[in-house]
């Protein structure tokens, strides 16, 4: 399988390092070999990846027909949307790890994978290194989902994890950074944007439908203060910042905000950088997932998992 | 999409409740409309599961043209061995529920499947609501996985909770049985036996080799008193049932036992009849999950995701 990566910011060198260090398992359970025909970033020419064919310009690629997937991992919603259209025009496979593109542009992207006929993959846009998406998508869809609640956004729960143990909200934002977790701009990430892109995206695989961004309530955590945190500490209880996306009466309500977590509940463990998920189904009770979400690593593994279903699964529109 | 079910037990009766009440939803996330052409029970007449075509021997069904996939879920590994071969001799694809089957036949199983160019999937046969299989096998499997241990019995797992309630063993057995739960003959589940089967077929998915069934290390929890039970809960630990596969220098060890399990571990809050998964992999970290692990409708959405499965994945060897 010939590839390219658009994007090489820390997860797409995680997914070159991934590949590199898992070439013969990964190649094992896919059934072939993949070959990374073009390596593209739009900013910066990249000199410590190693010996790839490297390009600023991504319609290149594109011109190449033996490219059979584009993994695009630029993020944003502005040229990655122009990158991921081209690229399902141009008839070929797309895996992404864009929760803000498909959260606001995933019906046009779904229906030009669907009128061109080929796949789109984006486990890795949701809790990095849980396959939540594949799991609600392909797996427990009959079991009569009325609610699904999690701690999503890695940056923001190793911020509140920090907090707890002492740091300041600054202190904690900027350890975040040196880990790697954390962009420079981390306003979607604390301000519970990007949890709100992903708990959208989780409850159109559930319902098949996307609500209008707009519409979702936000609260992110930066109105957190020293103060709550240690007040929470002292009752027992720890502030997560919760997506929860709800089915009652055919209408999806979908709320971001910090929520006081009491030690019964199974996302109060979830601290750091992992993410946790509990969905709520009526045939199926509660299920729970739980993983690293922030990082370079696991967001890879889900996307070579992709890699994985553009070779053996069918599409997702 | 024709298929035939053989075995209409709890789990039986599961898949046909929910594809009655999901109808609806299942069909438009598989793509087809789903049509039983057969029910098949080997012992008796089944006269309270409504009107379907109802036959006592399996051999009709093979002789049918039209069934495309046939669900095994008689259990054991004499009569369901024959079936699933005779079934993927036939070049249906077969679903199975069966860990014992696969557990002890894989190999064979597996390779007849290939041969024959049919499917053949099992999420249902290791933590009933929880899709581990698949997440192990299509999502993770770059993530250099080292270890996984979990709860895999949810009767066993169900009476350990009961007895940190106050019940004798006996009762708790007794009340597991009455939930549906367990079977009468419960000794797979409480000698550990069932675990080694769930946690054997992991390590396959993980590590792609089946380990000799009789090298695995079993003790289950008919050895455990009221008194342990109490001196656990005193120092503020639980006995849990536990599964576990390393794999270190290449070799792998799989040991099934009772062990106390602390409250920071995420296991010691998988009570009652949930099942509950971790795994360590040197890239990906901790990945956990968690669902209910006994019962119908639980496993019957495994199975339902089987046949989304069938239709849109390629096979599993």
């Amino acid at each position: 399988m010939k590839i390219a990566i658009i994007g090489i910011g820390t997860i797409g060198k995680g997914v070159l390092e991934l590949l590199n260090k898992e070439k013969e398992n990964i190649e094992k359970r896919i059934g072939e070999s993949i070959e990374i025909s073009w390596i593209c970033d739009l900013k910066e020419n990249i000199n410590d990846i190693g010996d790839y064919n490297f390009t600023k310009d991504y319609k290149k690629i594109l011109k190449d027909d033996s490219v059979e997937t584009v993994i695009e991992l630029i993020g944003g919603n502005t040229v990655a949307f122009e990158i991921a259209k081209d690229t399902l025009k141009n008839k070929k496979n797309l895996i992404t790890a864009n929760k803000y593109l498909l959260a606001t542009k995933g019906k046009e992207v779904f229906k030009l994978a669907k009128e061109n006929k080929v796949k789109i993959f984006f486990e890795g846009a949701i809790a990095g290194g849980t396959p939540i998406a594949s799991s609600i998508y392909e797996g427990v869809f009959s079991g009569g989902i009325k609610q699904i609640r999690g701690i999503l956004n890695g940056t923001s729960n190793y911020i509140l994890s920090k907090m707890e143990e002492g740091y300041s909200y600054k202190d904690a934002l900027k350890t975040a950074q040196k880990e790697g977790y954390a962009e420079l701009d981390s306003t979607f990430d604390v301000k519970g944007i990007d949890t709100a892109h992903k708990i959208s995206l989780l409850s159109y695989l559930i319902w098949d439908e996307f609500i209008d961004f707009e519409k979702i309530s936000i609260k992110g955590i930066d109105f957190i203060t020293d103060k709550d945190i240690k007040i929470a500490k002292t009752s027992g209880k720890r502030y997560k910042l919760i997506g929860e996306a709800t089915k009652e009466d055919e209408a999806i309500k979908i709320v971001v905000k910090p929520v006081l977590i009491d030690k019964n509940d199974p996302l109060y463990n979830v601290n750091d950088a992992y993410n946790g998920i509990e969905s709520y189904g009526k045939h199926l009770e509660k299920t729970f997932f739980s993983g690293k979400g922030a990082g370079a690593l696991p967001t890879a593994t889900s996307i070579i998992g992709d890699l994985y279903k553009i070779k053996n699964s069918n599409a997702w529109y």
